[in-house]
């Protein structure tokens, strides 16, 4: 991950030509830094466990002839990293029959990353890797909420999605996968959002869950991307919020 | 602003006792890394320079024999902070006769410094600083917009602020302080604020017009807090999305 990091921060606030990925409409902007990182991580991966799947949000999917498989975000808040903002993370979770079972989420501008196997949860900031745990929080009323953008929030998500937003004490807007490392950090309570990508969440459900927090869909399953993602610090908390969004 | 820098750094990521400065509504957190580096700068302003005025977010107002006076905001960017992610700044500007003349943006987590005389603008990483400058653009459709949250926007304000974010390419919510920053240093190329004090806004005045961009509220003047704050990385930007406002 350090290494892929250097690639990302060689790209850096550096004037970058955006291409746009999403033919003919919106602005989904792809830099070249996502593919110079995904591409350097592929390479490591296959040097190394050439029986193992990767999917990449860059390079599509290769299927592997083992059980393990790999899946890999290189810039996960591409908003962030264009405006030059070190909300940013480069992510990598490794699956086994397709569940998580362990996370990365590395910053390399702030130099940390944190990390976590579904028990244990950990960040390191360059000198060694100590345990980060959830905030123990009575309820949706002292919760501090993270989404990256109201714009992911269509129709009735919208409507779930705000019916929670009214009832927490404080929400924030922005953080990419940030929010749900802070969330294992102990420092957000929880994070709701939508339109997700199998790669943008997969690799954070073991940071969450080894730091003793959860993260599911809106039916209390592993997140797959595609519908609303709900992360909280704890049980309580987690079954108030989704009671909250279904109204 | 490095010493202050690491006192706020001692606050980062620790669990916090937010005290709830608005008495009995809303949610306004100040930590006590607010209060901790603001005490710090005053005394160093006030041993070097002691005729001069000091406004603070904490401390209030100290009326100075001279024309000179600072302005400072220990901890721009409040939410940021206590969420745990890296995108707050410590403000300091230097007043004459109420024209800013100085303005300084510290990042300690990230390590970096912007500063502006409103005739230059710069970036120091730590290895000194080197000049900054605003993007060149043709217009607000291809513009990156940036504001803090949308619960700044109230009534008209919230009109206009639509209006404007409606017909950008993309816009972004979070950054606080750094996104006046990032429009300096060409990333970035609006940003429309509302309800801002003036410690808030004067310190990213020098910084923004240094770099070569404008920072008024709607009648084109210094903003002064109170009224919407409009930035643009050049003029005719500016005059496009204050009449696209002005719908």
């Amino acid at each position: 991950m350090a290494e892929a990091g250097k690639i990302a921060v060689s790209h850096f606030r550096r004037p970058l030509a955006a291409l746009n990925k999403a033919e003919g409409g919106g602005f989904d902007p792809v830099t070249e830094a996502d593919r110079a990182v995904e591409a350097h991580i592929r390479e490591r991966i296959e040097e190394r466990y050439p029986d193992h799947g990767v999917t990449g949000e860059e390079f599509g999917a290769k299927t592997g002839a083992s059980a393990w498989s790999w899946i890999l975000d290189p810039i996960d808040g591409t908003r962030s990293f264009l405006v030059g903002l070190p909300a940013w993370g480069c992510l990598l979770g490794l699956l086994r029959d397709g569940e998580p079972i362990l996370g990365f989420m590395h910053q390399p501008v702030v130099g940390e990353t944190f990390s976590g196997d579904g028990e244990c949860a950990w960040i390191d900031r360059g000198g060694g890797r100590r345990p980060i745990r959830v905030r123990a929080k009575a309820g949706v009323a002292d919760a501090i909420l993270g989404a990256t953008h109201p714009s992911m929030f269509k129709g009735a998500a919208l409507l779930r999605f705000e019916a929670l937003a009214a009832r927490v004490r404080m929400m924030r807007y922005g953080g990419d996968c940030y929010n749900y490392c802070l969330l294992a950090h102990g420092l957000m309570d929880l994070v709701v959002e939508d339109d997700m990508k199998p790669y943008d969440i997969l690799p954070l459900v073991p940071i969450v869950r080894g730091a003793g927090g959860l993260v599911t869909d809106l039916e209390g399953a592993t997140p797959r991307g595609g519908d609303m993602v709900i992360a909280a610090a704890n049980q309580a908390l987690h079954r108030e919020a989704l009671k909250a969004m279904r109204g």
